[in-house]
């Protein structure tokens, strides 16, 4: 592939980000080479949905040769990119070669599991799609396995399931495998025992939701308890093995399943040349999203770290978007000779679920909770899933499971050859 | 687990029989567990449609737990049985030992692949849900590897799809890739030529459908080839490597993916005692469907061939209902002390679709052939699809198909991990 007269921008990386740049400068008419190591964009924030059979796998991801088929001027290729040559303006993939004028990183973050040993071999991660399968299979077979076996210890490690990280997608996923656990069992199997499912959270640091003000933590660390989940505050994790986890102070919880949300890190693609990177290995770029020294590059969403902006970011969607925007915008800007302005976040509030009715958030200077949070969280959610099939489907599956306690099917799709 | 007083019916296999027996049984307050691998039960005659991206995978599947729910003397056990004891009257799974009263071995058929060389390793099958899902990442990553590659050899080979096997499901499968083929290179990949794909049909026999009469062969034949199918008539394979597949005369087509329909087997577990057996490894069952000499124990469905009864059987779904229906029964009478009677199956007729508004069929004396057949398939279907949010979910599908040329996402949800 050669970079024609007209200039070539390519976007790694199909998260929110990226869509949203890819979008813009379409619109414009510039051409976009558009690479993502899968064919759909992902909805993150839903993911957890999947995993606890609320939801099926395909409603809340979107074929990106779909999303972009009125874009004529975006391209897309199924790749892994493996290395980016800055000085040369090159992506290096599998047997790919690609030139670029401009270049935005947009390829999101991947797990970080602090040094703790055993823990990438031994837990299940819930970043992508597959993670999210792999983890409904994992959930569901315990309790398959659970119902054969006789061994009341055997039994207790299979219904046992430990969730490390109490940020927002452990405290979601928390509420709702313990929602699950209560359906599944009282529905499918009925020899199981209610109290022999448990959910265990453990959180580093002493309160949930740790960007969140504290009353909302304390707020949802109540509201968890009061329906069965075993919040620990306080409990670092030291080592995971295939049958059990164990804390800082010695303790050992034995599971068959250890799910880690605990940490991430910027994933970035091997770049030829040496970049200053910040905390959790984020790219630094300017105010302008602009990588330092490589004024074609841009660096959005979760790879970069903003220089000189007094905010944190949190790795939400709304910042991604918003990058992914101002980072299209800059491009177009430097097109047309004029020179890139800084990127300005408008936060439009954060919300999270905490299972059936009850929710939190955080709308300018306001904090809701419980029910209209719960609710809002739903609406917001709705409105920004990607298609209308989605959006009937997940509405469809979500009224099921308010009312009948099932979403999905509770089914193990497991392991697909070939 | 232990036998208790009241007689336990065990049935291996939740297909179209073993489901239909355990019904059967459960609404009479018979003891039952049904064992199966998974822990759903498949709609097997719409595979081609989850490989093909017209449906999604959870649309043609029910879970086994709810399916049973109304009827709590039916025990669900997911497991794989490795061997039977007719003789004390136990099966065998991984750390599994199950007594029986009653036995029905409803465990279905798996591929035969006739002694081809290299047909095992390098085909895919397609006879579980798995396999269609695998089938269907497959081709949709010929699509994208196609549209990256220059080497013109080398899309060729992509975009070559070989089926060996001109029975029900070679058709079937061979009419929609086609299709597919056609919507998706015109609404996703714009850069692929639609002469470019190309799907082969290799039967080994002299007509098409060797089951249906010569006249709906013909007319299957003519409509295939005139939609751009590729049937090749009196052609065996003799080798399949990972990139051609060899015809016994030499030739050699060069493709990624050859998709295995030829041929089946009974697929029975091991068996201590020895049994008689039939062509395709089918034990031999007298016309109550008792297995011979072992009065308590029934073959139905794929895995038996009905002794002294003058019609052949397809391996279709109604032979299967039937067969189990008549094992339940069976089973009831030998409860009451009444000896079973002779399975009498009542043809209702066959229908295979081949494309968009095409069919053929065979109720009674009449055939039926062209639109008319491709209305009645669609309506039989979703009538025996089991689940009211199935049947709207695959109708909403097949709208969208039929008038769209879209289905389901043509996502490529590879292999999941662990």
């Amino acid at each position: 592939m050669k970079t024609s007269h007209k200039p070539r921008v390519v976007v790694i990386g199909a998260g929110f980000a990226g869509v949203e740049a890819a979008k813009k400068l379409g619109k414009q008419g510039v051409n976009v080479l558009l690479v993502d190591r899968h064919n759909y964009h992902t909805f993150v924030p839903m993911l957890y949905q999947v995993a606890t059979a609320i939801l099926y796998p395909h409603q809340i991801i979107y074929p990106l040769r779909r999303l972009f088929r009125r874009l004529p001027t975006v391209n897309i290729l199924q790749a892994d990119v493996k290395q980016v040559d800055f000085h040369n303006q090159i992506i290096y993939g599998e047997n790919l070669t690609i030139n670029y004028d401009y270049l935005i990183i947009a390829t999101g973050s991947i797990s970080q599991y602090l040094g703790v040993t055993g823990a990438p071999e031994n837990s299940f991660p819930i970043r992508t799609l597959t993670d999210a399968i792999a983890l409904r299979n994992q959930i569901l077979s315990c309790f398959e396995q659970a119902a054969k076996v006789t061994d009341e210890d055997e039994k207790t490690r299979l219904l046992t399931f430990v969730i490390v990280g109490g940020g927002a997608t452990g405290v979601e996923l928390a509420g709702s495998l313990n929602e699950l656990i209560q359906c599944a069992f009282k529905q499918d199997y009925p020899s199981l025992n209610r109290d022999k499912g448990q959910v265990i959270l453990l959180q580093s640091g002493e309160q949930l939701f740790s960007s969140y003000p504290q009353q909302l933590s304390k707020y949802t660390e109540k509201w968890l308890r009061h329906h069965g989940v075993k919040v620990h505050l306080n409990s670092k994790v030291s080592k995971v093995t295939a049958e059990a986890v164990y804390l800082e102070d010695e303790t050992a919880i034995f599971t068959d399943t250890v799910i880690w949300t605990a940490g991430v890190l910027a994933g970035i693609p091997e770049i030829r040349q040496s970049v200053k990177t910040a905390k959790k290995n984020k790219i630094i770029v300017e105010e302008t999203l602009q990588v330092c020294q490589h004024q074609n590059v841009y660096g959005v969403g979760d790879v970069c770290y903003v220089d000189r902006q007094q905010e944190s970011f949190n790795g939400v969607a709304q910042e991604a978007i918003q990058q992914g925007k101002t980072a299209a915008d800059n491009i177009l800007r430097q097109m047309r000779g004029e020179s890139p302005k800084p990127f300005n976040y408008v936060n439009k509030g954060r919300l999270a679920i905490i299972g059936k009715h009850a929710g939190v958030g955080k709308i300018g200077k306001f904090t809701i909770k419980g029910f209209i949070a719960w609710f809002v969280w739903l609406e917001v959610h709705l409105v920004y899933l990607p298609g209308i099939s989605n959006r009937l489907g997940v509405f469809s599956n979500w009224l099921k499971y308010y009312f009948f306690g099932e979403g999905a099917w509770r089914v193990i799709i497991s392991r697909v050859k070939k």
